[in-house]
């Protein structure tokens, strides 16, 4: 075992692996979806009464690998933005997205907790999805696939802990994406969730970050390899047009002033420009095509399209409250952390305010912490040193911790 | 003559003309280029002594017409965003893209000044760009042009003028791109120019509106339509991809809060989400498809990917001052009107204090003007009636105005 050699706090060596659900998933749009496989990781040990279980979601390219060192690593890191660039050390590449808060002392204790972790519904790293086999034809769904909704993805997580025996959640928690499961959680199931964590996320996204999530969308639909979603087979796919969406997403998870600080205005070669169309010139011309290179390796164009679509139609007031987002929340009873960081403007604390201020109309136990940190939306990926004593204090809490 | 139902202090119906260069440009590549035809349109009336010229400088989708009515409207407005979206009446369709700014008694007032307005080098609106013929192939250049810089479009506006008899320019101006022109032309001619106007403008773009502008290109460049560069004659087009730049470069033009206050989350249709993936469902997503769709209809991608090109390689630092941007604006003999808004993410008004603050360490004549208004980068293009008293005061000054 190499496990000596991992660093301190680490889960050690994390294996995927893949439960089928018993049931059938009924959707919102009527449809129901079965078979229903899901894939997952846990750390930490279940306590004998099943009450230390934290339930981690992950945000739009993510999996079910959130910490420790995967067996069978992915060909590319799953981490988003700076996370996955800053720390490229190589032996870093197999790390979970999440591994710097799960473990062993860190933010999600798994001294004290049990942390489950699930690739999303509609995924592609090893939960049902776009890619996965219809059963009415024997091929995959494609653009067949239902249109799913975060509630959806938050059911299926539901019927997955089910099978394993756990009834409650200590603590349900996530960024962007995540933290709107997490939310989703809180809402749907108020008696069985005590508390949340939603991190650098929202009630409903704002008109500017649908319109981005809208472009990266028809990037993909515009590539002609795409297909009409029916591109699995056939030795062709949108991978141009999900690179263009995935630069897009890049932009607007990181600050202007970060990408200033991280690029300027370097050239690639020397201090002359080249007079190029076609060839990235600049540093950050660069880096943006690489990410899109390596991100298309590892993801699938119709889950971009589905998640991105989920977290679009995402929308708390309008699904739960008639308009109103303190109705939505009526029936909370979870106590809620609410981390934003003052540079992200994709996810920007302003929504979190929305979301402290409804809860706190209702008495609900809500906290809110707006962080002071420069690089974007990203932050909840990179400043775990200042999420960790927020969220240990917050989970240290009467009646979380086992 | 339909004149007298035309609204007070329009420059009435303009044809725009075209005129060939005597001579070729050079450009900043080392190659030179001939033949070079510039579109443009003149409103007022020039003065005997010639000392009453504003040449006028537009930005990336831009063109010649900036003002009054077109003999011959073009398809499509060929004016920016909200500017183009609000003005909708059937009868604002032909006119000019600065029409709010120029004309008898507006900010650059034709009962005064000669105002001169191209198309720019590498444009697809009557002046030479890669849509024109190679005279070595016969052919439409495609991506053989020649690489050009904004440098390159004040040279061949200078040129332009020359034909003219022009000499000196009372001022220059633009927004945007067109802001980078009129700086670039002190900088270039500084013993021929009394006076600049940049609006919504900066010295050098800063790396996340080079991201945005590498992302445009990328779209482009992507699309199998694009062909390498030499579509023009195939039938196919990279239309798919520039509409895609197009939706990226209209998010970035305006303001998250101006997009929540026009859109907010508003469905298309009812309360109910339909389901979909592929059709737009929120009035923002059906907004860009529509900017996208009308956009490609008046406008060549190549001219895109150059005009993109040349705003992002644009860097007064670099080009004129070994780094310094003090040291590129020292032999600068215009007075200076920089103008920005507080809202402009793209061409933030620190853009313009960077190029204000040099510029009165150098003791130039210069003044800043940061307009509170929300609707972003696009400000410059419907916030006449605030930029109209600064601009007018400002050439009223002695010597400018004839």
């Amino acid at each position: 075992m190499a496990l000596s050699r991992l660093a301190a706090g680490s889960v050690g060596r994390v294996e995927t692996r893949y439960l089928d659900l018993p049931d059938p998933v009924p959707l919102d749009c009527g449809a129901e979806l079965h078979p229903v496989r899901v894939a997952y990781e846990t750390y930490g040990t279940l306590s004998p009464a099943r009450d230390n279980v934290v339930l981690v979601c992950h945000a739009l390219s993510g999996d079910a690998h959130a910490a420790g060192h995967a067996v069978t690593p992915p060909p590319e890191s799953t981490r988003d933005g700076f996370a996955a660039e800053d720390r490229d050390d190589r032996s870093s590449k197999d790390l979970g997205w999440w591994d710097g808060m799960i473990g062993p002392g860190k933010a999600f204790d798994t001294d004290h907790f049990f942390v489950v972790s699930t690739n999303l519904l509609g995924g592609c790293r090893g939960t049902t999805g776009p890619s996965s086999t219809d059963p009415a034809t024997g091929r995959p769904y494609g653009s067949d696939f239902p249109v799913i909704t975060v509630a959806d993805m938050v059911r299926t997580e539901r019927a997955f802990l089910d099978v394993l025996g756990i009834e409650r959640l200590a603590a349900v928690a996530g960024g962007s994406l995540g933290g709107m499961q997490a939310l989703e959680w809180a809402v749907l199931y108020p008696d069985q969730v005590d508390a949340v964590v939603a991190i650098a996320s929202t009630h409903a996204l704002a008109p500017q970050g649908m319109a981005w999530n809208a472009i990266a969308r028809e990037s993909i639909l515009r590539d002609p390899g795409w297909q009409g979603g029916h591109y699995y087979g056939t030795g062709q796919t949108a991978d141009a047009g999900m690179g263009v969406a995935r630069m897009v997403g890049h932009v607007t998870y990181l600050s202007g002033p970060a990408l200033a600080d991280k690029f300027d205005r370097r050239l690639q070669t020397g201090s002359e420009i080249r007079f190029t169309i076609t060839e990235p010139e600049f540093e950050v011309e660069s880096y943006l095509r690489h990410q899109a290179d390596s991100f298309v390796k590892r993801f699938d164009a119709n889950t971009y399209l589905y998640t991105s679509r989920a977290l679009t139609y995402f929308d708390l007031a309008r699904q739960h409250g008639a308009g109103s987002l303190t109705r939505a929340l009526a029936d909370v009873a979870a106590r809620t952390l609410l981390i934003a960081f003052s540079s992200d403007w994709l996810y920007p604390p302003s929504a979190s305010e929305e979301i402290h201020d409804a809860l706190l109309a209702l008495d609900k136990p809500v906290e809110l912490h707006v962080i002071d940190a420069p690089y974007g939306h990203d932050c909840f990926l990179l400043e775990e040193s200042r999420q960790t004593p927020v969220i240990q204090r917050f989970l240290d809490h009467a009646g979380v911790r086992s």
